[in-house]
């Protein structure tokens, strides 16, 4: 049975800008789902100038595994589709975060902090460890990789304790950052994964598309118990297990 | 160096039904407030109908730890007022969030998630089990204390997973459910309990009020380092340390 | 790739006592073995009687999940074989502790804490709800199930905080109890899991064999990095990111 | 009401090392003492070649927290005596690990793995950085800090998942090292802290002072309910909530 993932990309620097356009010919998102689909996915792409920011309730109904890569438009994101993703975010699918997607609508809807963080362009070295080896996400991987020139993006960053710290990258100019955190909200498992810049070939590189082939697989829906709650006032004694009738004086209340 | 405590109480129920009134002739705040009086806090307390909630600019500004109770009028709760709370919490005021107040505003947007559970009224006795007996929030109690008459909340609770889980409750009919739950959100500290309801007399139980007295010291803001974070586009090199010139020919973006 | 589980049992009561024998014909392994079986695993069984404990290094090297049962005999297992078992687990095995295995030698030794609770037999009603429906052990299960007789476990449970809590249950007599409990130790993962006794004829339900087919599928080992540590005084400057020559006055040691 | 403080040091290296008895004349211990005496904390020391290593039952019973640092001589420290300080730290006593004390048999013992971890010792600048700056560790401190030469310790640490990070460290070489980590084991609160060698002037820093400080604080035991549990075989139906009589047809073990 496949996993069907659809990659959203914001999808502007790469249009407006010759020299990102020469690193990502296909868009990022275009990187990103060819390695994907390399690793057997069923992949789609979607960008912010299609209607309804290619994310109609269609798309994401058929989507396991929903990618987002946004930076410098991150306001323009309707907050309508914002409200849609994350409900089935909370349904069950799977969300991988990228890079500046930090700062994006949808996660910090999610994670209920500023999401904010120490950053610094200047072609720094990264090396990326993994201090969760026995993660998923780590499959197949090596005690650390790197990356030869990256934008640093430094502690602290405001994010709820993340359930899982896989990867924590060490920067050239001295600082250190949790790479690669996970989160559940609802039913729906959250990667934040910090590598790609528009900038950089990253999402080129073979380690980074192992990262998030390893990351769709772990965030893809299970198949758990749904979430039935009460709608409304029922104000009744069904229960699980009989309760004796109670001689109570007090009002009952709707 | 006294610790100032916020009281806010949607104060609906008490004032439009005889019999809530009787239980609680001061409001539900001033039930509470009475209790954090005598464990020794600075208490002031906050009302839905008063200007701004109650909740202004200056009594944030001077507020360590804010409880809130809320339940048929969530909707009426402003949104500029909720996103005031939210500044505050991220910048270091603790939150209790009490009973029915799963579902605010405040509650709901800084989990990500619906908040959403079952529950039944039908008097059902509830125990309390001690599930984390080191946790600060469990001083000086007993491995258990009971509510005589409680509204049932039932798993599944659609919250973050909590990073300490200090009391699990069981229910008559049959259900269980994680009555005493721990998170951070930037530099705040917030605590959900579950017991209260406006028809029943719970907040002046002396185990109860011991629990919010607790859970007032634990959520009291601390005193660790400022979150920093760019604000703008640096692009430079300032770094901790040093970093050797690049000879990189890519396009620096601003 | 088949998953290769060795069902461990301390394998006494059912050939010593008639009643148990004939809840159990097979063993208790026999039964969790027949479930797994059914479920697609690779299934071996090893008991406390055999050579080494039926735990040979060619068995545990060849076991991807142990599933460990034990309950009056935990002392007649040897130091010598419990080491073996954690070191296997260390370096990746995953581990399914049942029931009375929580005051078992590799149990305690795992945790570091006592692993004590409260217990009660008197043939109550348990009710096991999911408090993590998104987590892959509750895959296919509905949001509670129940067992119509059980011993009683409650808490507190010694044992450290769990990375995830996937069950808890409800018992007649007023106690909770978080039924089934993720770790990770080394590589390995483990899962307790409350359920089963050598009286009651739970192993053959099906709804505990789904859990603990879940629980099997979840524990089997990945493919992570290899953890690699220094193994003596390398005293060296070999690093990953080159070092200046320091002009250090102090003596170097050994 | 006071805290009382052990400081435990295995005072091998500065009695029989020049160099280092020249960098702690008072000896490790010495040098922590003063520090948290400084602090307004009630402070002794015990060493690996006193008589029961210092830690006698009458010492351990007064001691609200245990600082403890080794490094050559792990494997001399008796078995015993390890164990004493385990039950006081399931019994609520505080335990702060130094440093290479990551490979003491008691660390080892309360975390169930290898404690494990890659180092070198280059004279490498090290910078700590606040990850979790509203952790009471965290109390008064900058967003980093740094140590001007260190012993590098790198990832992976094979240690249980921490339910807090408080500091993450960086180093020249490229490494990174979680390297201040919370747990609790029963009752007790147990807190690893990185920094600190017998050739480093480390204890002597203001700054690891005040993180010591913080500790000890952090560290010292609660007031929570205690831990009873079943001591033996009750077999009997004594329950919180009142179980009707069943009709089990079922032999009843002892």
């Amino acid at each position: 049975m496949s996993i069907h993932v659809t990659v959203w990309n914001e999808y502007r620097h790469e249009r407006e800008n010759e020299y990102i356009g020469s690193v990502y010919p296909q868009g990022i998102h275009g990187a990103i789902a060819q390695g994907l689909t390399a690793a057997g996915f069923d992949v789609g792409t979607a960008t912010l100038d299609e209607p309804e920011h290619g994310l109609t309730e269609e798309v994401l109904a058929n989507t396991d595994v929903l990618i987002w890569w946004g930076h410098k438009a991150h306001g323009v994101v309707e907050d309508a589709i914002v409200e849609r993703v994350r409900k089935r975010v909370l349904a069950g699918m799977g969300l991988i975060v990228l890079h500046s997607g930090h700062h994006s609508k949808i996660f910090r809807k999610l994670m209920g902090t500023t999401c904010s963080l120490r950053w610094r362009e200047a072609d720094e070295r990264e090396i990326l460890w993994v201090v969760d080896p026995s993660h998923p996400i780590a499959d197949g991987l090596d005690a650390y990789f790197e990356i030869p020139e990256a934008e640093m993006y430094g502690e602290h960053f405001d994010v709820p304790y993340p359930e899982a710290v896989v990867f924590t990258s060490w920067f050239e100019g001295g600082n250190v950052f949790r790479s690669g955190l996970c989160w559940h909200r609802g039913r729906g498992k959250i990667f934040y994964f910090r590598p790609g810049h528009e900038t950089y070939p990253i999402y080129h590189m073979p380690v980074v598309r192992k990262v998030l082939a390893n990351a769709v697989a772990w965030a893809a829906p299970g198949n758990g118990p749904a979430f039935t709650y009460n709608q409304g006032a029922i104000n009744e004694r069904e229960s699980v297990h009989p309760i004796p009738e109670k001689q109570s004086d007090r009002v009952r209340m709707g």
